[in-house]
């Protein structure tokens, strides 16, 4: 075991997502558990700059495992894009005598981290948290598996009125670049359509197929739009779109936005955070650094931090399949 | 009890409610109980024009009880609202020898009874479902109740985000007349202001609130606002103004919409649904018509169609005080 | 308003119930808004007796109305049932210059409390915790509604496995002296036999039933049963009984137990204890004493302690009647 | 493809699961995207044996894909374990024209399949449907991340009020043989211990494990018990054990039972199901025969029959040290 590192902060940083809590209360129960001790910087690099510390123990993480959001908070800082910044939040670290961060959050935050390194070579460890799976290096990230069962809930209600109304719903996901959410929930909630980022569907053949669904009978329908999606239209454009183009359908549109982040995190999401933590303080005591933690072939897994960003992580192609099966 | 009734028509109509289910279970097997003949009208006054009917027994009704939706399903009437297509509806209930009518529904479906029974001398008795509990005559419309636990449930997800971030939410749910909605969600999420179609804050009381709120040291906000909120401009035009008043939030809007009608009916709603299917069709027994089933100081009650049409459904005026205190 | 209440205490006791959390919120953001100060006792009558207490202000009580159980945590106090307990307790209270409580629990808390009263002639206001609903003086105890839900769900899940196998399931519920909890999620789930402290059906009758219902083509069944059902056989041995006279069932049991005291309240408790949280503190302040706050036609209202304690909570028999109706 | 398939039958068997009915939905959409027929089979072998079958197609699956339980139900069977019922049980297939088989459920099931195969030649194809996962060849059965979920959110339940009472829970969970359930739910839900068949920890390290937990000052402690531990003593057992060697604690005891194998599918189950179905009638199709359909390093994959019942499903030895370190 490393013997330099004898204080590791940890922060959680950009948009926040379930689990995040549960990865604290494992990074800071694993520093215990090895004589380390652990300071919580709050709202992301922000706080470092700011030097808003708190030390942490096992007591300092009671009842928070099974909690939404993050108790460090958390904050998008502009000064630590300049080299300024990044010298002020260094120095405040080493005042405090911390060693070597574990930086929970997404692409730009590992991209801050991979940059503080390169510049103090500071040890740095990520644990990717984001409800989108937009991460390379990793299976799952923190918080996605919770935010498709929170969607498909509100998907299973929306289709109860839905169906009692012979209606259209348009329902958008969040996922900007990344059609995952949007591709499982449109299979776990039944959907007709699902439109991604990765898949171009087009106008016509969305016409074509809502025109073939209400032929066969089905009196509802539900298109789970992402974000991202490249049709060409938002989703409320896309409703007027298919109104003028069919009369078939009442159509309505549900744009879930913000509550896909937050709520109590599943059990996966949970054990996920849990397992992640205990590797992120393992990885830098051995010595690793620059590293973010991932799950590949449902074990933890080092992917070097420049690759998690860079990389990209790709749409299932089998499970593009089981949605045409399961919407033909 | 009255002999001339052997078979009663149940439907429901006008927006969908959790708990519509669970009062035509109750409907079908009341009339069961008492061995009078029931039949299911699909979609309303348009399927009862169209003849759309069918028989149910026990067996048509089980496994529907904690159901969203409606499996008779609802749809609005142009026709029904001519006398052409009352007469219509008319003979074909007597085609059926259907000799009194369930309705489940809100103010609209009421009105479509109330004259149905003038003209006809048709039994009518009604059952107020919407998640809006903007009826007269009963302290609960069935599905408010589950309404209010799924917005409160969306809320609390919110919150963690909106902690996480130190942002301002305004959140917008149902409740076009009344803010029975948004004033029990307010209180019951924590919010830290309601803004209801009863009252008109105005933007200067609003925004001194927030800065009220952030001064007493709050990181994030939550304001609930009613989809008839009259401050005059709507949710996103909310956020603008805000944003352009107060540097101090990031701010974000959720509009809640369709999700708030759909789930499983809370036990509230189930017993609510069961209690007012038995009264209904015993009211009807009896040789009551043109009356409304309610729930008033706790136990069913019949209000006259008139009245529960025209009556209106007053916020809680102690609600609003406890709001204020909760609040400030 | 009196004079003489500058501080107020607060304490939860007895069995947790969700609600209370968002009752103690109540209590300390109304005291903050009388400009009364406001301590927390930790521990019920325990922690009075050991002077656990704590002051408390908005801040105190920020993000705990979803919460379940009792932040003040509770106890049962053996040494509060002598009088030199009481006599320590009160000394704790004036040390502390405390001048009233509000004390939050069930039966036994509220003979604490006016015992306590009588004794020392200090102002003493009750809240109704406890899920059973059992108190006099109100339609619903904080709790009662969240628990209501939560066993219903928790039965919803149960019927999916019963009807996939054709079952006779038992299930036990809270309710040792009433049969609320019983007899609403019985008809709340569809149940096709309730058993409650309040009637005796016989085991005869139970059989009978059961047959009927296999009869009439029910594939599965579910039977709830209160604790404090007086049939004569507890549940275990009702399960034994029942495979011995009928071969039609493989029967099951699940006792469900203490899950039924936790989650997160219902946007009706958290309404109901913020109502509750206003009228004990107002109360106070307004000079009385030795009084309940209770829900009395969906309005606040007080009701002697001793009342509250010696009268009983009876079953609503409309209900019973609605019972008999959807299980038959 | 093989020519020679042209009607699938597909049926659950064993005890029922969360995602059975999505695994169904799927077997039938597949099998109309194939233009393949399907039959579904009612109440496993014994419907099978009896001739309880029904033609399905896309309309017979709507609006499962959701709801737990199976439609089609399950049974055991004591005659299928006969030579001759299995010729029965052939013979009724054969008149139906049914070429292949789709059997979902555990063990139990599969062991029936593979005989079937060998005694006729019959293909058959079987999807993991158990919560328990402990089946060899797949990482994640149908139903057991569902039950992940609704063990841990039962468990935050209890929590509550554990902690308002400095109470010790003991929890029992499923898991006669493997304690996926009970590890994972472990972890996720914070359990100060954990009790599995793979690992006797022995009476005493469990009261030296509480005895630390106290000191530490914890207030509340859950155990989290899967009913195949070796301890040696069954749940009530253990709590009077306890309660006669540590004073410290009051103890309570909650056995979860049936609950844990209803209940709405996850969002992965769902998605997993859907997945397996397509994987089972494309491989039948195909002219494999006599495989399980798994999950492993999250894509699809087939394992034979013999190997996924002989298999051990083994814990994970890192989680296991992630859960040490987290109780510790």
């Amino acid at each position: 075991m490393s013997k330099s590192i004898k204080k590791i902060g940890v922060m959680t940083s950009g948009g926040d997502s379930p689990g995040m809590n549960a990865a604290i209360r494992s990074v800071v129960r694993t520093c215990a558990y090895y004589h380390v001790d652990c300071v919580g910087i709050y709202r992301g690099y922000e706080g470092m700059i700011e030097g808003d510390f708190k030390e942490m123990n096992a007591r300092s993480v009671k009842g928070i495992i099974n909690k939404g959001g993050t108790i460090l908070k958390s904050a998008r800082s502009k000064e630590f894009r300049t080299a300024e910044g990044r010298k002020i939040a260094y120095e405040k670290l080493k005042e405090q005598n911390i060693d070597a961060l574990v930086v929970i959050g997404g692409d730009g935050s590992f991209t801050g981290a991979m940059i503080f390194n390169q510049e103090f070579g500071f040890p740095v460890m990520g644990i990717p948290g984001t409800i989108d799976n937009d991460i390379f290096g990793t299976t799952h990230t923190l918080g996605y598996d919770t935010a498709l069962n929170t969607v498909v809930e509100v998907i299973d209600k929306i289709r109860d009125t839905a169906s009692s109304h012979n209606r259209l719903f348009f329902v958008e996901v969040m996922g900007r670049d990344v059609g995952h959410i949007a591709l499982n929930v449109g299979v776990g909630a039944g959907a007709e359509e699902i439109l991604i980022p990765e898949e171009n569907l087009g106008l016509d053949r969305l016409l074509e197929s809502l025109r073939r669904s209400k032929r066969s009978g089905k009196s509802s329908s539900i298109v789970v739009v992402a974000e991202g999606d490249k049709i060409g239209k938002n989703v409320f454009e896309l409703k007027d779109y298919v109104e003028e183009n069919m009369t078939e359908y009442e159509v309505r549109v549900s744009v879930l936005g913000h509550m896909q982040r937050g709520g109590s995190p599943s059990c996966f999401d949970r054990v996920l955070a849990s397992r992640m933590g205990v590797k992120a303080v393992e990885s830098l005591l051995e010595g690793q650094t620059n590293y973010m933690v991932g799950l590949l072939n449902d074990k933890m897994a080092l992917t070097p931090l420049d690759q998690a960003i860079k990389g990209q992580s790709k749409i299932d192609k089998e499970l593009l399949r089981v949605s045409d099966i399961m919407t033909t």
